[in-house]
């Protein structure tokens, strides 16, 4: 019954995720080096997470705008520690309209620049502020490395902009995005997240800190999953961004920005599917529900007419496969694309009342009458996949999450499998190096949490943070 | 009364469009020459034409994709009169990650070339057609002039793009979109429309013929507001597109692309808006009703908390202005910004067991007694708005359309304003070009239609066509 398309998860994690992709149809590689195309799957995917993320901004005051896709050289090179970071990784128009440009744009690989140009403009005084913002755009970063959904150079995302009049306010903004993040992850997508604040290594450039949204794969890799920056006042001393404040004084006001992208669509794959294809949980699901007519009596037909029906009124998402393929195709396609439940309406069943609804996530088949609360059933069944689900994943991150005192005990535990590792550190970028050299094991984030021990993993000094490792993707 | 901000349109139109952008704060203009900035306001007009547009895409079966930003220019080349037409205004990224690029890459100007490129892998049977993808995204064209909405460099749009067995049902497909842009333009933006075809000289790059929808502009002036084009095989043959078809033998399938701007908030904004700012039909304006609050006794403040409730029970998206500033400033900022209704809540009315509610459209204050069917009435005015101010475009349109049987005629309607002129067309592009000294007067389309006369607007000879032409945005 396995889906012969797919290699198997045990035998190489990396080719199974691109097995799932491609049998799916959620991706497609393109004519332009390092570009993926989204396939209808795929992008229904994104406008799941796009509505359902977007409304949570709406719901937390935010706006969406949309600024240019480029970037003069000039404005991107305002704030250095921000060009630092992106100008080995940004692509140039140097050319248009057949003349050869005067100044140089990039493409925004980021849009804090054109964000900060913006409000020196339009931020006068403290009754302007905040100005909470978002935009769902495209950017680009040429990687030389890169992989569908998690890696690449053109990348689908979302950018938060806000501007307040103080840093309480706006390092509250911060932390209030990365817990809507965390929410949405739970909620949603059902995956479990831990959050915790980036080492300076490891935190954007041009931050004062990074808050990060950080998930396990069902491997034990580690994948950054949406960020949340704090930039104090730097970019408004950058970019000449001033107000007058309550006591009629010039000030500068306090930035964050805050971003997720179609990388959690990776994150989906990796955390739920197996290897008969995609597992998607219902909540995210574009199509909740495939209705398969088994045979083709009228009593099945008039009974898929019903459902149909009923599965309108309720607003559930389905299809109805009544193609020529065999039922057992037609299961293991519905199977392959993560459609949460499969309807399979066959006269037998139905002479005793009946139908048999597989569950996609446990694969199980169950029985279910068709008594007055049958769509009620449904219903709940949906609910109860998204709760197993998340707790699946809980469960394996749990599995994988391990503790180590010094590097013998990382380097024992990731022998044997990559996952979570707590421990301590001093705060000395030599030692997260040092760690670094294990298998590449890098800090996902600092926790403030029980400590393990007083210190530090790698010397054995004094430990300053609580940090979390992991290899990641 | 009259905004003071807002130049007249009687006074100067174009200075009158860009103040109302401006006070209504939809657009800002960026440090990216030719780039606009889209304020909250604007954007949020763009979601609503976004949502409502795709759900038509959805009901008429097309799917939503993603393809890349970036065309190398090798794969634009296969089409000659694409490249042709689109060549002269694309933007060239040559360097990327610090290095020279080997082969430039075009940001899209449209994206047939992708699509044609995606399908010649994926289609290889008469089973895998049709395909009906659209894609919402940003594109690039090098404009020298550029005015918000209208003309600008970037541009939001969706491109539609499908690929057929047939030529009959391609065709179909496009005159389908081409009515479905129509049917939007009624129902959403309470715009009248004239749909037909381009002429040869005025037709898509590379189209074998394009459809249009053209609307009238308050001043008179014609903007072309969508199109479908109908591709033939051209774009299969140039990008070797073959498939099986129903005889087993290797066929060029035939394609179409539609598309649609943010120019659609261009003609909203020339059609209906006034002296006074913004005017919004209901259906695609984002927030529905303003409600205003006018002194602070328990009675208006009960009164304002019941409303909004009912207008959320209703879906009806609202704001509350409970500001300090004076009802009058109230007032004017809610009528600037082109929301439908205000709801003015004063104890004396309340008293009296009534609402003020001032239309924004004709300025008019209504009474409405807040009796049990008060949110059913409010309901009515909504969808009362929305049909009367479709009638004013469409009177205002049948104003100023025109019939000329010689050039001596097109001059003397143009003298006094612009406006659509029917006229008939011996098909010779040098009448076109004639044509076109008077004013800049073009050849919207060719409608099919009763005739107005047998020869030639200009030439006198035999005419072939029934054109609507005039002067354009």
């Amino acid at each position: 019954m396995k889906n012969e398309k797919i290699t198997a998860r045990e035998t190489d994690f990396g080719k199974w995720y691109t097995d799932v992709l491609k049998a799916a149809r959620l991706t497609d590689y393109s004519s332009v080096k390092g570009c993926t195309i989204l396939e209808p799957n795929g992008y229904a995917l994104w406008e799941m997470i796009e509505k359902n993320l977007d409304q949570m901004f709406k719901e937390t005051g935010h706006q969406n705008v949309y600024m240019p896709l480029l970037i003069p050289e000039n404005l991107l090179k305002k704030e250095g520690e921000l060009v630092e970071g992106f100008a080995p990784e940004v692509a140039w128009v140097t050319e248009g309209g057949n003349k050869k440009l005067e100044e140089r744009l990039c493409i925004r690989p980021t849009s804090e620049t054109l964000f900060s140009d913006y409000y020196a403009k339009v931020v006068k005084s403290y009754r302007d502020l905040p100005l909470k913002y978002n935009q769902w755009c495209n950017i680009m970063r040429w990687e030389k490395e890169t992989k569908p959904f998690l890696r690449s150079r053109e990348i689908l995302w979302q950018e938060g902009h806000t501007i307040h009049e103080t840093r309480e306010e706006a390092e509250q903004e911060a932390k209030q995005m990365l817990e809507v993040y965390e929410r949405f992850f739970k909620d949603y997508l059902a995956i479990p997240v831990i959050t915790g604040r980036k080492t300076e290594k490891e935190k954007f450039a041009g931050a004062e800190y990074t808050l990060t949204v950080e998930a396990l794969m069902q491997n034990g890799v580690a994948l950054q999953s949406a960020t949340s920056h704090f930039f104090g006042d730097k970019f408004a001393r950058a970019y000449d961004i001033t107000f007058k404040d309550r006591e009629n004084k010039e000030s500068y006001p306090y930035q964050t920005s805050w971003g997720s992208t179609t990388r959690m669509i990776g994150a989906l794959i990796m955390v739920h599917s197996d290897d008969f294809g995609l597992v998607l949980p219902p909540k995210i699901a574009p199509v909740k529900a495939c209705i398969i007519p088994i045979g083709d009596s009228s009593l099945v037909r008039e009974q898929v007419e019903k459902i149909k029906q009923e599965f309108k009124e309720r607003g559930i998402s389905y299809v109805v496969d009544d193609s020529e393929k065999s039922p057992g195709f037609r299961f293991a396609e519905a199977e392959v694309k993560g459609i949460p439940i499969r309807l399979e309406i066959g006269e037998r069943d139905l002479k005793e009342g009946k139908i048999t609804i597989a569950r996609r996530d446990t694969r199980e088949k169950l029985e279910y009458s068709l008594s007055s609360h049958f769509m009620d059933d449904v219903e709940e069944l949906l609910d109860t996949i998204q709760k197993d689900m998340y707790q699946k994943a809980k469960e394996n991150r749990d599995s994988k999450t391990f503790t180590a005192k010094n590097i013998s005990e990382v380097e024992e535990i990731l022998d044997k499998h990559p996952g979570f590792i707590h421990a301590m550190w001093c705060g000395d970028q030599a030692c997260e190096e040092k760690m670094k050299e294990i298998k590449g094991c890098k800090s996902r984030c600092i926790i403030e949490e029980n400590k393990i021990s007083d210190s530090c993993v790698v010397c054995g000094r004094d430990a300053k943070y609580h940090v979390i490792w992991g290899i990641q993707y």
